[in-house]
């Protein structure tokens, strides 16, 4: 059901030297499907992540967040699904950890050198045990060329893998960033979407990698929306292996570098819109000539979480008048209705105040007959602008998350 | 399909006397359904009114706003389904400006002592000369017993018409307060719902109807939600004829009142959530020990307006840490998650940032199964407390939504 998403051709996905990825089968929330997944990084690793700013949120974010604070680079990260470890309080910190220390002694490194990810149902005890279990078979299926696989053992309700790839020619030679992600629903990132991880084998300083993670977010996951639910879980971490033995120090290689990765990141970000619980519409909002970003994507997330516009656009309705309302209530005080402009992909729908004297159904009918198009809405009243991808609302979505956990 | 929702007995709503209401069959929209209320006013009576704050805010609500503030006291309210004559520029303008020259016409007043209001389909042109052609049959049809006739008229994805009646005593004798409203979708009024019109045959100041109108809405209107989607023509209209000869001027008369509107008022919002489109349960979300009320009705509305919190209401679904990553992501920077308590009706479901050791899903799944609960979330952080009312997402809500036009 996705849009336009094809699962990742796994020749197509570079492996990146200085990573090795692995797969078992956890029995986490259902017995037969791999649902964790081990990273082992090569000794020099650099690491830096983004993570949600949700006030609930989970307890492997609260460790992840800290054991990077710790100063000591990781060595390790380890995501299971099926559970998201939130909503836990204390004992779900405890249980973080243990899953930590059994990847830490399994590998011989600090505690700290390892990160905790969990996605899944909130407000349920961690099976640390099944987890802990699981750990070895991860070890042993540990393989540099195992991205697709990876791409896999994170989903949840995602129904298409989430994986790109890319190599980037930097003055000391060329490098790979390759990345996969996770997310289908609650879906409406604060830092970052449920879970992503891109890495590169290219050497990267620390604190140039934690600008590139946070620029990269604030250009990819940060402009999507499924529903407006920010997840407890939400985190994009960026790893440098340095393996190629190419480093990232001057500004035109840096700028390079954090090119690809904002592709990588964006590609994988739309790939959760296009994958979106229910999705049959990949829609690109755009907002331009407001006063500020901020005022924009106030304007762009009015209409994305809007769900008589996203109803809308499941039935291919022109129903125009919903996005006026949208833009209406977004929230700035002062919007001067009269100088808004609204386009549907190329047609101008609305001008004045009001219906375009130009503007037919049919022409509106058209575009939304599309399962990709773009919604513009001009403010005229400064020169900042926002853009959002998000999807429709569906039957299918009430679907998925009525019947979620049965 | 509306939660605990009858239609009004006609019997049980009490005319209002100074006040006649006509109905009439336009044709505005769809041949043979009443569709335009006429409302006359005894000479003498007060007026007050809010409206919707979204900017793209309709035609008549822009005129009936202007009529007000021109001092001249409104002998008639005309009101259309159908075509909201929103998003619909200067010529909406002049469009709702005819209809009410029309009705002034008919009536021998000034046209600034008419109030149009109109809910409907946006951004369509106001089929003005249909309207126009309808008001000599409205007016025949006027009568102080026609209540529950408006009511049923000023319907639209309505599926039960909302009416309610209350007598109060007051020192100088009983008066009536009965009132009407309408509204199912795009409901999250920022000042009023859609529609709603009370009127009271006591004899009440401008500037104390006006208090009453702002205090009314606050407590009733502005606590519900059903999508989130603030409309272009929410009104809410209180009229006193006075014709009863009791006025209410004393301290205690006002307030005796100003609660039997308040009751009214709550229930139309009540019944305009529980006839929510697609809603198969009423909830109330109760929000406390917060620091100040903005911050309650954020956690508040963070939790009516999650599709994943709505469909799990919806599915009987007791997926609660939903309810957690809303008050999470609601937007209380330094909300302690820790001291946050989560009760379903009288269950205790979390506490101490977790699930608490007494709760059991059973009991969290029984009380989802009702048709009526009540959410808390106790932040235990102030005494500021909000409440709002919602419903559930459900298949026929997109069902609605995406089939609103056809």
């Amino acid at each position: 059901m996705a849009v336009n998403l094809a699962p990742p051709e796994p020749a197509s996905l570079h492996p990146v030297a200085g990573i090795e990825l692995g797969v078992a089968m956890a029995g986490i929330r259902k017995a037969g499907r791999r649902d964790l997944l081990l990273m082992r990084l090569a000794p020099g690793a650099t690491t830096a992540g983004v993570f949600t700013r949700n006030r609930f949120c989970a307890a492997p974010v609260i460790l992840a967040r800290r054991h990077l604070a710790s100063g000591r680079a990781p060595r390790a990260l380890v995501v299971n699904t099926g559970n998201a470890n939130a909503g836990t309080g204390l004992d779900g910190l405890t249980r973080a950890l243990a899953v930590c220390a059994g990847v830490a002694s399994e590998l011989g490194c600090a505690v700290e050198q390892v990160l905790p990810y969990s996605t899944g149902v909130i407000m349920e005890p961690l099976p640390v045990e099944r987890v802990l279990a699981g750990i070895p078979a991860a070890f042993a299926d540990l393989d540099a060329d195992n991205w697709a696989a990876a791409a896999q053992a994170i989903m949840t309700t995602d129904t298409v893998p989430k994986a790109f790839s890319r190599r980037v020619r930097l003055s000391g030679g060329e490098v790979t960033v390759t990345g996969i992600a996770k997310g289908a629903g609650m879906i409406r990132p604060d830092m970052a979407t449920m879970l992503s991880f891109i890495a590169t084998d290219a050497r990267v300083a620390q604190p140039e990698l934690a600008s590139m993670v946070r620029e990269a977010a604030e250009r990819s996951f940060n402009c999507i929306t499924v529903d407006g639910d920010t997840s407890t879980n939400d985190a994009f971490t960026l790893i440098a292996t340095g393996a190629s033995g190419v480093a990232a120090t001057a500004k035109s290689d840096l700028a390079a570098l954090s090119h690809a990765v904002e592709q990588v990141a964006a590609l994988l970000a739309q790939a959760v819109v296009r994958d979106g619980e229910g999705a049959t519409k990949f829609v690109t909002i755009q907002v331009e000539g407001g006063g500020s970003r901020e005022e924009c994507r106030l304007v762009a997330y009015a209409i994305a979480h809007s769900p008589l516009v996203k109803t809308a656009f499941f039935a291919s309705d022109p129903n125009l008048g919903r996005i006026l309302a949208a833009i209406g209530y977004a929230g700035i005080p002062d919007l001067d209705v009269s100088r808004v402009e609204l386009y549907l992909d190329e047609v101008l729908v609305a001008a004045n105040g009001g219906r375009h004297p130009d503007y037919r159904e049919e022409l509106g009918a058209e575009v939304l007959a599309k399962q990709e198009f773009t919604v513009r809405a001009v403010l005229n009243r400064g020169s900042a602008s926002s853009t959002l991808w998000t999807c429709d609302l569906s039957f299918d979505y009430v679907k998925i998350n009525a019947e979620y956990r049965t």
